[in-house]
């Protein structure tokens, strides 16, 4: 399925839109009253929780009654293609139910949208070839810049779940402990180095209690998101030896308000990159499990209108797919639960202007980079509001993610 | 309160009980049936769901019906301390209600235990000064022992809550990455250096959202558990340069079954040790929040009922209290939620036999300790059990923990 499918909601088959029939994402949105489960569709979103409950949506039990998505994640992948399977034919030029699925159309214009899942855990990986060699190569020089491990296994570490914020909600600058080179000791106070980290999160939808093979991870994954790990490089620098980054990483991560699932992303599937060393057949892939996604950065400074795309990159540079990761995450034992977000890790490309960090951007405080207002940055200043955005192209149509953006503000007194 | 108060109970009047009147700690438990919420008292278990369910303990909404104690525990110190209030009264030898109290009384012999709540997420310290000292001098050298930020800030990582157990259940040894010194290369296989790390885990009962002091933090936390966070050596050899310990800390962690209310626990606070260094405001201590709690490890290896006591050790020897933990770890603005449990790090005395961990007792796998049975060992074997044991005394009575206790059992192939 490559070409665009048309649907009776006009906006739907404009060739820009995020929102075609092919996507079809899962969010939560409310308009006032309590918060429920939709879909995008063109400019709207279909109220979902309201067709399954007069009958017009019917998955056997009921759902989509909560605020969440984490029990159709639950159901297992015989409901979510049933679900799909209505929602294309309810939405197709000769659905049925015509009036119901209209009158279930909200504008998303008005509509306000909310986490689309309860996040059980939070891992961030560690998997992209070019961030892991930039961010290595300023740390040990560039002979020593891949840690030994790898490109043996994709690294990764836990994060904080309760952090997990929707695009939208704002970023409060975090204080810490910070060290300066020079000083003997820390002091405390605001983050002086604060950035993003451009990632795609990899949402579990059936959980594990035991170690899986990558075709099973693949299989368990339901869907996908933009994520940005909002990181304070100053606080992490004197933090993370000996067990990592905490601190660092615990204010928030945002994440984009759509589910796109799995299906929607199907004809968009590639391979991970030719390895550079053999693995080890527990994270053999056993087909292409990576996805071609377009991938941008947008920057607007404090008091400027002026919006800036300071980055542009792709999820297929990712040495490691998603599936590998979560074989990897299940293979001492660790159980999986629905809900489970994994963090692709920062995807950045051969060119620095493909980074995924403001770190790379700007050579880690050595080289301001310009803004179209012609501002310059190294790191994010307060009232700063900086956006990932993200599609899958096909030749008339896209599968987009919706922004996944935050504005920064000063740390409380 | 220093002296042991009387139950009608007659088995909770024992010296030797963990659980006099004075201790009153939360588990779920079944006996065939549905789970549900008792309180320990003596050999017998109080069915506190039913006694909710009569009237005969009223705390104004229903907390006590789910088959988890964290409704409680969000509901706020007024409604903790009423609980106890009751309890302490009911159960007294000359409570009220003497029948409908009797007739919620189950042996606790014949009883099912399982986790006392539910963990929100779960995080792991590193804050014994001898802990910190004796491993890091295997890997750096006695002068390199302790990081430099060691005592500035209680270190800590995030782990998983997904892999959070009972006391009781069988440990599967974890398979994963193992790199030999010689080898160029990593294999797959089961781990061959599996170890304990005999902590408390302080649990969060009131969240918050924004940074607390170490007051507020105190204030915020309802309990305790003995905690051991079982530990893949060779594992986390191979993978935690640069992002810390993942797969080798997800196989399992082991709790004890009853929350040790910091009720229960007040008669028996201390200081953290003198600093040696100073440390920043946000971490002072108000007043004594750490506490004198004696800690062993038992160990029975395959095949033996010849139990050997391995290590013993206390609480008091920690670093950071638990509330210096927790006012550090919302310090950026992360957010706690009620149900989070906090790891203390593994605590080690001064001594090879205080160890908290095989790791130490062994030296690193050059000095096999050994057990009464007249058998050595470095590490776990398959089919060994090890067990946590805790106890806060008073003269005449003591607060105890119940076993905090796993077997180990092979990998599956």
């Amino acid at each position: 399925m490559t070409s665009r499918l048309e649907s009776f909601v006009s906006s739907a088959n404009a060739e820009d839109t995020d929102f075609p029939l092919n996507n079809l994402p899962y969010g939560v949105f409310s308009t006032g009253g309590a918060r429920r489960c939709g879909v995008a569709i063109g400019d709207s979103i279909l109220d979902v929780a309201q067709l399954e409950n007069s009958g017009v949506i019917s998955l056997g039990d009921q759902v989509l009654q909560n605020a969440a998505w984490n029990e159709l994640m639950a159901a297992g992948r015989p409901v979510w293609d049933k679900l799909r399977e209505q929602l294309t034919s309810l939405l197709s030029t000769d659905g049925e139910h015509r009036d119901a699925v209209g009158n279930a159309l909200v504008p998303m214009a008005g509509a306000k949208l909310h986490l689309p899942f309860e996040v059980s855990e939070f891992t961030d990986f560690y998997s992209s070839r070019h961030h892991a060699f930039n961010v290595g190569s300023m740390f040990r020089g560039p002979e020593n810049a891949l840690p030994p491990n790898w490109l043996h296994m994709p690294i990764g570490y836990n994060g904080r779940a309760s952090s997990v914020v929707v695009s939208g909600t704002e970023i409060i600058r975090p204080q810490g402990q910070l060290k300066d080179p020079e000083s003997e000791v820390p002091h405390f106070g605001p983050c002086e180095r604060f950035d993003i980290e451009l990632e795609m999160g990899a949402i579990v939808g059936t959980p594990s209690d035991k170690p899986v093979s990558v075709q099973q991870a693949y299989d368990n994954l339901f869907g996908y998101v933009l994520l940005n790990d909002w990181s304070a490089r100053d606080i992490q620098t004197w933090e993370y030896q000996p067990l990592g980054p905490f601190q660092a990483k615990a204010t928030a991560t945002t994440i984009s308000p759509w589910i796109v699932t799995k299906a929607a992303l199907e004809p968009f599937r590639v391979s991970t990159p030719e390895r550079e060393k053999p693995l080890l057949e527990y994270l053999h892939e056993p087909g292409p499990m990576l996805y071609d996604i377009d991938l941008h950065v947008t920057y607007m400074p404090c008091g400027s209108s002026t919006i800036s795309v300071i980055s542009q990159t792709n999820y297929r540079e990712l040495y490691y797919s998603s599936a590998q990761q979560l074989a990897h995450h299940t293979s001492s034992g660790c159980p999986m639960r629905t809900g489970d977000l994994l963090g692709s890790g920062t995807i950045s490309g051969p060119a620095r202007n493909s980074s995924g960090s403001l770190l790379e951007l700007c050579l880690g405080g050595k080289e301001p980079f310009t803004l179209d207002s012609g501002e310059t940055r190294c790191f994010i200043e307060d009232g700063d509001t900086v956006g990932l955005h993200g599609a899958a192209k096909a030749s008339n149509y896209r599968i987009g993610f919706g922004p996944c953006a935050g504005r920064v503000v000063g740390s409380a007194k």
